[in-house]
């Protein structure tokens, strides 16, 4: 039976989603967690990796469940996050198709960028916001994060994974960059059909450094249109980004 | 000069306030600081302790500078912060008068517990509250606290520190116990002149289980006015509380 997890995390005592040498990560966790229940190794498949720091209130996976398991999905909730440490929950389990895959059937994701101006940075959010202490002109940052919408080539705002060559499709359809106003900063917020490695952290640096003055919209403009081999300067911290939504 | 800090901290990670061998601790890690800025060692005075994985919004603390650090108060703070982890930050920093002791000038100080009854604690709250998915009555909470409020003997709500005698005065007045209602749970809030050791957290356990039905307000009213050898039964985690604010 093919299952699909919806998962939060606190991504911060995390090596990111993927299972890697010399880290602990979210997959890994919980991969160990359903080998526990099902008393058998399960292959988790998440929606796509999240980077080491980052947070996510929805990342979704699926997994077949063996036919040695007779559960309710439902019952797979309970019997998962008993054996996961408490920062990594699961929200739920639901049956799906056999043909449903986490990554390739996403359609759009969502991710929210967590900005705090305070002067100090309270420690519930050590590891949750990026810190700018400097004044942002919301204006702005408003105008910037519109500049993103549409289709685009966004090659400049794409870090190297090592694997790019000629025939690497830069372009990506970002049909929502909005912010929201917090007592204490902004909520970015990001839709898309799909996003280039760094890609959020990248836009979310380049809006910021326009709302900061040190880039101007004309050249914000240029990166996104005309990037040839050029690339955004600034690539904002892990700690402020989540994995909202994933959409199927 | 004698200097008075106000402090936030998460304590999630740390073994509380006080010095101790073994654990790494708030105070310890403030005096590293200090030590540090001053090129001295500096002794920081507490309003009191708070336990192994509590939080503070406001803590107090006093320390004398040394005549040979020329600095201003208000400089204190990002000297402090630059050398301490992000989950301890010094919110101010003000001239007192030589006679000002963060302890003893102390005259009342108020405590929150959050409680979350979400069917699966988020993340987010993982260490920051008391995870209740069980119904609880809300006007029994209520008039659980409310029973607190006046000047009782708590010593059903004092946990042993191994250094009572006949004459422990167990008497304290508590000038407010109530709760605000969050979207998840409940923020309960207590103000008091004083509080034994690990009161908040009795005294929490206590009303909890008269809004589960497993503790009668008759029972409550006997431990508050008529306590004996009689100890409260549950003692709330650390996880949900916060040392908010000390009164002078």
């Amino acid at each position: 039976m093919r299952l699909q997890l919806k998962i939060a995390y606190d991504g911060t005592r995390f090596g990111g989603w993927q299972i890697q040498p010399n880290a602990v990560t979210i997959q890994q966790e919980i991969e160990a967690a359903l080998h526990t229940v099902a008393k058998t190794p399960i292959r988790l498949h998440g929606s796509g990796r999240t980077d080491a720091g980052v947070h996510a209130l929805g990342q979704v996976a699926h997994f077949d469940s063996p036919d040695t398991v007779n559960m309710n999905p439902f019952n797979w909730v309970p019997a998962l996050n008993s054996k996961l440490p408490p920062e990594i929950r699961i929200i739920e389990c639901s049956e799906q198709s056999p043909d449903f895959h986490a990554r390739f059937c996403a359609r759009s994701k969502t991710y929210s960028y967590r900005l705090c101006l305070s002067p100090i940075l309270p420690p519930f959010l050590a590891h949750r916001a990026w810190h700018l202490p400097r004044q942002l002109n919301p204006d702005d940052l408003r105008e910037a994060l519109a500049q993103f919408q549409g289709t685009h080539d966004f090659r400049a705002f794409a870090a190297n994974r090592g694997n790019e060559d000629e025939s690497t499709d830069y372009h990506r359809t970002i049909t929502k960059a909005d912010l929201s106003v917090l007592n204490d900063g902004y909520l970015l917020q990001f839709t898309g059909n799909g996003f280039l490695y760094k890609m959020v952290r990248l836009l979310t640096g380049a809006a910021v450094q326009v709302a900061q003055g040190y880039l101007r919209h004309d050249d914000l403009s240029d990166l996104i249109d005309n990037p040839g081999q050029k690339k955004s300067p600034l690539c904002a911290p892990p700690d402020g980004l989540s994995l909202v939504e994933v959409n199927y």
